[in-house]
């Protein structure tokens, strides 16, 4: 089987699991994501690649060197969508490690240390209100009471999940990594951009240079007074237009820093009045929304956090209510290393690839391995109608441009960039 | 039994039947509302008074005068409540049209004109997503098309909830009046205030100049497009901040007309991205939200109606989306009848009684009445913590000062005022 073949019969075998029209769903440590796993660790095998399951119930497929001459490098991304999302956002890069493997094999070179391409768990936020899980507890980065969440499906807590799909979640309280960072020779991974800056460059694929880290506040709620319609202006402390004011001022911060130069992004998925409670002729006491808050910097992601809570405060004081954040997380903005930067883009350049440097929109996995200080390097993959919907569109075609650039810089004998 | 033993035991019996913690829900043409129609119908018997139920399936308890000089005086208001609301919000006014009846048999007062209490069905715009339903029904004022309108809980068509509650659809359907509005000597309402102008006045009652008309859009929605938390502003279709953006141009424009001494108000009490796609990590492009718009008078409705409609226009254009405002529905402003006013000014005064004039800030049958030519009256009752929530706040004495005000203006032998 060629490389494309391989990478077109993987894409089509992770939508067939995940079809669920409009989209694709793949839920994280559940059906989907069992499933996708399965396949793959197949795929692998079929390649001659041993397959190990981590405490984190990561999936790592390793095609060993003989001699090994220098540490590992890693190929990964993760296998689960969003609800009624599409079938590439995490999939095409696990695929594309697969394909790079295949395409070495073809060409016939042998690798002078370990290629380990990896399947990471539950990247999605919407599982558990807590992103990148498999690569944080590869990394040893899950704060111990994340174990604790609830999966939004399944209702089970994440250390039940962990354990169900095969993990350790006992080992995970400890708190240490699965890998030690100082052992891995360099991190790379594929992903489709969530944006359409590649498309309006009419470039198949991009170097990334940063990956946003982000400040999340899964539930906020803001809390005001029910009251009649009747209730005129002056006695009102309606939590909906306050959510509308708190909402309108964070956009209005995001417009203010991009005009200075700070690239960043505000999202508000969950932006609602309790359905319970729902009514034609009163006003709402009671107001729920999520944030999602990235930037590229950590200093930058300090500021807007202090911004946020004086907005917070101005807002509540302004509509008489009272505005709780609740849980927090973040994760770290991930720098990529200069030198697998520049390796990839002398690769792409010889195989006559467009491959402009950009930032990536979204935040990955990577974003791990670059925090924990791994040489890392990501490639963005051209990609139509954005990501987290059903009409996301990426050509295969696009895809073997990363696939070729990757084996271009582990071709020379497995000794890679970084 | 006194008249406040008996309106107190009504006020009791109706809470225990709406019992639903923290508040009160008597669902309209559903069991709780029957329930309540149950208990009225049977203390109306106990004074004497013979029960009917028309074509709407409103109650409707005569005490018949031995020989009328006049035409019959309706002394009404409704049963039903929102989802969670209070005891009192309708159910007072109905429970002191008895009260009235109490007084005068127990001052030896014998009626020289019909005094009919009525319980008018579905008042409340929850049920079925247009309110007034009952005296609609009553005065030939029901839109035909209501009929197919299906019930919030239960999900049958209004006609199919009409008719299980002992009334007629069909009888409907011809869009003629149940009562002559003509034959109608006057309408008298006692109402709790939604908004606390009688408690800030430190009145036990207001005498009600107007109340207001209303512009409804239950059920606008807003389409964008779906997008990946990584998506730059520039590219966004965010149907959420459109709906912001939307909510608070119409509270400045509710804020601005207010200053120029129009008094209006605006309530957006469904207000939600569509929870069955709720995602932290995903743009929505699709927002919900209803409208409700009222005003004292036509024409000033009618100018709102056209701000509304360029307001619109003017979210839409600006944040790339398409906004559909959907079913629409309007209710009259009800007007008092003069003669009533000064009446029942008399009669408070001579009661010692605190009795300011004052707009009403909600809608209430008796607009329908007023609408359709019938001399109608109104006194609010003093409330704390407005209505349409579980801590509406009444005291029996105040509904008292009501009660006894209505018994003066029909104590001089059953003729009244108006």
């Amino acid at each position: 089987m060629t490389p494309v073949t391989l990478v077109q019969r993987l894409l089509d075998g992770v939508g067939e699991i995940g079809a669920d029209a409009p989209g694709i769903t793949r839920d994280a440590y559940g059906r989907g994501e069992n499933a996708a796993h399965a396949l793959i660790a197949e795929a692998g095998q079929a390649l001659g690649m041993s397959a190990h399951v981590d405490a984190g119930a990561n999936l790592t497929l390793r095609w060993a060197a003989a001699e090994p001459v220098a540490a590992p490098v890693l190929i990964g991304s993760h296998l689960d969508s969003v609800v009624q999302g599409g079938n590439f956002d995490g999939a095409a890069g696990v695929i594309a490690g697969l394909g790079v493997v295949a395409a070495l094999q073809a060409a016939g070179v042998r690798p002078r240390r370990d290629i380990e391409v990896l399947a990471l768990r539950c990247e999605e936020a919407v599982w558990f209100g807590l992103g990148l899980i498999g690569s944080r507890c590869m990394l040893g980065r899950l704060p111990p009471s994340a174990l604790e969440l609830r999966h939004a499906r399944s209702g089970l807590t994440l250390a039940e999940s962990i354990l169900a799909c095969g993990g350790n979640p006992d080992t995970l309280r400890e708190g240490r990594p699965l890998r030690a960072p100082a052992a891995i020779g360099a991190y790379l991974e594929a992903h489709i951009e969530q944006a359409p800056q590649l498309v309006e460059m009419a470039a198949p694929i991009g170097i990334c240079l940063a990956n946003p880290g982000n400040l999340r506040h899964p539930f906020i709620r803001i809390s005001g007074e029910d009251a009649h319609t009747g209730l005129p202006h002056r006695f009102r402390r309606d939590a909906a237009l306050a959510g509308a004011d708190l909402a309108l001022a964070l956009e209005a911060m995001w417009l203010e820093e991009e005009a200075q130069g700070r690239p960043m992004a505000v999202t508000i998925g969950r932006f609602h009045t309790p359905a319970a409670r729902h009514s034609l002729t009163a006003v709402s006491g009671e107001f729920e929304m999520s944030l999602d808050l990235r930037g590229y910097d950590v200093g930058h992601l300090a500021r807007l956090e202090a911004r946020l809570g004086e907005i917070v405060a101005a807002v509540a004081a302004r509509r008489g209510v009272s505005i709780t954040l609740g849980s927090r997380s973040t994760a770290a903005p991930g720098l990529m290393d200069a030198g697998l930067i520049a390796a990839m883009e002398r690769a792409a350049r010889g195989l006559g690839l467009t491959a402009p440097r950009l930032n990536s929109p979204g935040s990955h996995d990577a974003n791990n391995f670059a925090a924990s200080g791994v040489p890392t390097g990501m490639i963005l993959v051209r990609n139509r109608n954005g990501s987290h919907n059903p009409h996301e569109a990426m050509d295969t075609a696009d895809l073997m441009a990363a696939v070729d650039t990757l084996t271009g810089i582990l071709g020379d004998g497995g000794s890679g960039g970084g």
